[in-house]
């Protein structure tokens, strides 16, 4: 079995001796730094840490929960908002999707492939249509339609208490065409994560492609970020782009967008659940 | 000396017999098709093409202007807006900056280097600052300051007057920082080639690069387009990306935006000068 | 229904006349072209020419083996190779795939999202690991294994025989990590397509991700090519990169590289399956 | 004036406190890190860091050798390869080339944009083509031609004490068409940077751009390196690529290859004048 590892994640105000302070309270415990990655953001002066660890052998839960107190006791001396995280146990993720497949689909094959540590907790829908595929491939479905625009409440309701029965760790919209309610978005701030078919800021808002075409660009780009009160504006987790030319149709745009959705929105879980990201303001910092 | 190379390019209401009405019509009048392109926008039902081939030996001038008389009565005939460009004599490009140089001497560059076959007739500036560079490099600089606010329309006055007397055809703005007016962008409809900081429509407007350093994003891009009335909404000609993160400061950012812009604007300009560009709505057929 | 499509492909020396003597061609007997590319090696003096049309209304498959004597005819007396392909009845795909399931699972995901126009026949494998995730899908997948050493030439025939009463067009090879016979190369020459999982001529070879790892290159690639006698030699189809840095063990290089390798291939595919690939030499013309 | 920046690269065999003791090492001094990237290379166990770092205000260059005597005698310590590097007074780089201007000129133009943070001692060459180019923008150029092929050794003496003589720090071949002996590559390891127009590996030798339009592939690239005694096999800096088609003649490949040439070229020159770059074995770690 690999030794466990951990991360821990700090952002505080910069000052002389941050990286000493915690390279030496981790070298204290007995720690072994793998990764450590620190960036200064030198125009708001905050600075910010990632570092990966093998923490000593720690004999059960309750040794990780003393090691976990001990670190977050320091890092609150040292005035730092902290995270700490365990590869172990795997957080549970679910998908919410409507209907088209590609997204949801592609993130199944990646997990069973075995390239998401994480456990899928569920797939859910506002549509049915993707059922069997979901199934097929040996994951739960679960269908919550909205029966009508006065169902919406009641419909999020049910929702929240899935994942919350499911004890979800991670809720990824994976081409789910429903804008959610403030409430929901603020139970899974900073674990709601979004994919938008376009390179945003630009063409936010409905049928990117379609707007796209009608402008006349050359790229079209997919955008994974977290989701917040404001739509289409939260922080910015990854990005990329295809080029597109006066051939390519509305249609084509869609297929060739599909493969950037796919690619853009795997990285986007993938560091989250590596814990590779650390928000702050409107934006994101990952640690890749 | 190699044979004279000529570009007819059409645009037309798409119907059957097309591209045997032209290509029949070329080779009845002995020219040799070097390169044949076509497109058809089946939302709209347009029909574009390019074709690029060696006319019959020509005699003086006469005889090309009997040549494109030829063409134009033929082409008027199946109901198509046509324009018919030679080789020869070269056009005559002047290009407008301000104070940043890395746009306009990458132009300079390229035309030394036999990559761009035009004339450069005269570089302009509302600055003197780029006066010793261009002049280093064997060009003239002709500065036209704006005195203050109220000065405005005699500078652009007097632009106009120097682009006239110059016999100029291609007017290119290098990050050149003033607005023009419509009788300006009017005067040059669909011969002003403009390279915009950003991936447009993203960021459209001023500062670009520190717009997308606040939004957080993790590309940069850069848009050469055509410009019309509407600022920074003109067709596009050509866009590229490039990946920053949040190591890179807004200063970062500038840098790698400008290694874009400069190998944007000169595949725009390039594409112009060979004729590769229909513009209709507000878009582009670019045939590379 | 939509109107029946066909696409002709033809190469021959070049000369003058050759656009206007296919467009006339097609435009006698009734054809609208929907898209006309062309291509001339200026160093070969080669000219290339795929043509989309839709042919006059076919009263069945007589009618539609007269229309392909007539081109053939005609383009024989043109002195031209040529290939006429109708997208109707649907091409018939084999996929051959190994172990890992990425390309083959992605091929099928397109396929069922109605992405390739043509009808997977069967997937064939030397282990019988994925056939749950293909049959899950919906597919039907056999078992071809190599027994030892002394078997190959006989599992060889088994799968040609297989291929042969599936009535099978085009075979793609899926990561199937076994070099073919001679014989099997030439009986589907032009119509086998493989997926190289480096940029092609680097890397060529086995284990090309410890190669690249090995070699510190800041870049991976994947290349699909039509299969020849000459192993990673062919005619390269396409190929696309991926930035790579230090941090990149040979398992992350492996994981970007699958990304590159689905997508890569899948284009190869549509590209064969849409007739826009030309052979020559050992070269492609890819009208896209 | 903004304070002194230096930069402090170690590589060592990992072992757990690493990052502790270099970090806390620079507290103990009264230094202030600014950025602390360190990587593990996990198959051969070894340990990397870049810390740039303000240091103590230092009172003329005898407090600074004091600080690096200091510094480096706790790295051999702690059993560490290291280099400590400050940003003042600034490098000097020479440049080598030979007929083609469009690397030495964009490197030129970077450096009296400020983009360069290093003094060009010098321009050197076989041949006299650019001395025009590189004079116009006010930097000396020196011709040292190849009179014959029993030249060469002296030539290189020549350039030899040329470099001594200017205190010439980096030595950049920006397409200078000579292989160097191992005598000059030795003078500058580590030193000497290269371009070559390929995606390396593959078409290592003369001529890349033909064998790339020979070969028929889809990408044409550049990569950067460090020169060794064999040719074209040094430690990778960085690589670049761009999309060719069938269209693009061995021409077209250059010309859309020495943009990339000039990018990557200059992208790993200021990699090294920001030390951020870490040899080992044949491959670097490049802290971007």
């Amino acid at each position: 079995m690999p030794p466990l590892r951990a991360v821990l994640r700090v952002i505080c105000a910069d000052r002389p001796g941050l990286v000493a302070d915690v390279s030496g309270l981790l070298f204290r415990l007995g720690a072994n730094i793998l990764h450590a990655d620190q960036h200064i953001d030198s125009e708001e002066g905050t600075f910010f840490q990632r570092i990966e660890f093998t923490p000593p052998p720690l004999d059960g839960d309750a040794a990780r929960d003393r090691l976990a107190a001990h670190v977050g006791r320091a890092c609150d001396g040292f005035g730092m908002r902290w995270s700490l995280g365990f590869r172990e146990p795997a957080r549970r993720m679910a998908i919410l999707c409507s209907k088209r497949g590609h997204c949801v689909l592609d993130l199944l094959q990646r997990h069973r492939a075995g390239d998401l540590s994480c456990e899928v907790a569920i797939v859910l829908s506002n549509h049915d249509d993707l059922r069997l595929e979901v199934e097929r491939r040996g994951y739960r479905f679960v269908h919550e339609p909205i029966a009508n625009q006065g169902d919406r409440a009641s419909q999020e309701r049910r929702l929240l208490e899935r994942l919350a029965s499911e004890r979800v760790d991670l809720v990824v919209l994976a081409r789910y065409m429903q804008i959610l309610s403030p409430g929901f978005v603020d139970a899974y701030k900073e674990r709601l994560i979004n994919i938008h078919h376009s390179f945003l800021p630009a063409f936010a808002g409905a049928d990117p492609y379609r707007q796209a075409f009608r402008r006349g660009v050359k790229l079209i780009g997919a955008t994974s970020h977290y989701v917040t009160r404001d739509l289409d504006e939260g922080p910015i987790i990854s990005q990329d782009v295809a080029r597109v030319t006066h051939r390519d149709s509305v249609e084509d745009m869609m297929r060739k967008g599909a493969d950037l959705e796919r690619v853009v929105l795997a990285h986007a879980v993938r560091c989250h659940l590596e814990d590779r990201i650390i928000c702050y303001g409107n934006k994101t910092v990952v640690f890749e």
